[in-house]
């Protein structure tokens, strides 16, 4: 299998990229191809013994995160990212994996790739570590104003990634709401609602609305939303998580036997770490493009770019585009 | 002063209630009103020593978490929440605080006590606690769906309180939105940040967009957003900080000496808590009506309560009512 990997996307490429890929070629049965600029990705191999399951591809561009994404897209036909989805489409790759501007990816896969026919927007898919497991949230960032439709889509999308890469079957989807009772929400979730309760004789396994306080709970496997409460509930959790911790180092501070007290907690705490921390996960795959496109954080290093890999070749090897395209079979309502 | 507490409101309702006011009235400078049903607040007050500064106002009916609000407070005219909201519109009380069905006091304290000119849409306040102090976040769930004005008149609405009851000068406003640039966000905040960065010459200090993970690093005083994205994020910091309690206790459960850890943090544990706990604040103020209304937790106990109790005196003493009034001479936008 071949993945393709963006040499000079995400703040650390392309040393931190070059370094994951090392990593990631380790699994045999992977062929990872590097697309950058040959000069600055050469010379990062350089740092490691030749591995016959690297190569490299040169791109002459790349487009910084600060960059308007679309614009840029459009006008560095040789950005990395591009050409990273042109060998997709060419079929000399399975999938792509990039750290760099989550727009420009998008926008690169939308031009490159196309949608899958019958969705009308590809989302952006994460997974929350719950208190057991995992939950499945989307779309989180890649559309800003979403019709109802689209949150239908989502959750049939949704179904398919976990069923398909993280193996959960029959999953159950709900809507992320502010309250449980069908008819409580805003103008879009209250028609969501109703079209995902429709959906429920085409086998969808819709379990109703969710509140903010129960997406952590396991109460669903796949919660739906727009791409604007999603973007700003993950960041919030980034956040939240970041902001306690500070206040507990502060009041640490104050008394030094509550220092004894971390020591003997650390291995909990590296196991509760492990379990939150965003390096460990494979990055979020972009669904409902004709590839499989997995994003990952613009601060990966090494670490979350092997995992990344790795969650791609999962999702090659299952076959997700092919579960997604069968989605279109369901009728899928046009918003 | 004079306040009006809904006995019949909340899951604790009256024992709890009835508890809390009598907390409260150890300030001899408030009188507080319970309303509700005579027979049984009587039974629990009898439980304390005769306080001159508690009296009871009998009301037939009162309305249950589970029914619908409008509905109920059309319907059930002598329900506790409709009589305290009459007290304050005759003058009889200063403000009102209850722990009763959210939407039930809002669409009371509409048909009560109205709307103050200029503002089409009272909104509900939180202060969250942040790394350093609050910070102040509105709309948390009286509108799920709201045009760009209306977060321009919450903009306004915080700033008086925060001004006012929290006694921050010139407080710093920011949108939450899914990007810190200005053209960043959906239609909501993208024409909602236009307008809100037009009111800089009328002297609201609009610092821009703020990101969900940094709500609570004070990066602004006031947050805010419409209530859908308010009430999914409150919703979910409750659960969060529930999740990673229980996430901690699993992993300290498997190596005891992770236990006495927790022991030698207690000091610590016992102050971050006390920094996150709600019941600490004093609920949550509905701005925008004609009168001081406190709406607390359903949940709420007597400590709650009673510092709602105080919460509501403040905003009385320092003429919360009358800031919010003088927002309409800087002719707000009108959606």
């Amino acid at each position: 299998m071949r993945i393709v990997l963006d040499a000079m996307g995400g703040d650390y490429a392309p040393v931190e990229v070059v370094k994951g890929a090392v990593e990631a070629a380790k699994d045999e049965s992977l062929t990872i191809i590097l697309v950058g600029d040959q000069a600055r990705v050469g010379l990062e191999l350089k740092k490691y013994p030749k591995k016959h399951n690297i190569e490299t591809v040169h791109a002459s561009e790349d487009i910084a995160m600060s960059e308007h994404p679309v614009e840029a897209v459009r006008v560095k036909k040789d950005a990395s990212i591009n050409v990273c989805m042109r060998l997709v489409k060419e079929g000399k790759a399975d999938a792509v994996v990039s750290a760099g501007n989550t727009g420009a990816v998008m926008a690169a896969a939308l031009f490159g790739l196309g949608r899958v026919k019958g969705i009308e927007r590809p989302a952006i898919c994460s997974a929350f570590p719950a208190v057991k497991g995992h939950v499945v949230v989307l779309d989180i960032g890649a559309n800003s104003d979403c019709r109802p439709a689209h949150l239908v889509q989502f959750a049939y999308m949704g179904k398919a990634y976990i069923e398909k890469v993280i193996g959960v079957a029959n999953p159950r989807i709900a809507l992320l709401n502010i309250g449980e009772e069908n008819e409580k929400g805003n103008e879009l979730t209250t028609a969501a609602n109703k079209l995902l309760r429709g959906e429920v004789i085409n086998g969808l396994n819709f379990i109703g609305n969710i509140e903010g306080k129960d997406i952590l709970e396991n109460e669903a496997d796949v919660v739906v939303c727009d791409g604007f409460v999603g973007n700003v509930v993950l960041k919030f959790a980034e956040g939240l998580v970041f902001s306690m911790a500070k206040l507990f180092r502060q009041q640490f501070l104050q008394w030094w036997p509550s220092l004894i007290g971390l020591f003997l907690q650390l291995p909990a705490l590296r196991s509760v770490k492990a379990k939150i921390d965003y390096t460990e996960y494979g990055g979020a795959p972009l669904l409902g493009v004709n590839g499989v496109v997995i994003i990952t954080h613009g601060r990966a290093k090494s670490k979350t770019i092997k995992n990344s890999i790795r969650a791609a070749a999962v999702a090659v090897r299952q076959n997700l585009i092919d579960a997604i395209a069968r989605i279109k079979k369901v009728e899928l309502p046009v918003a």
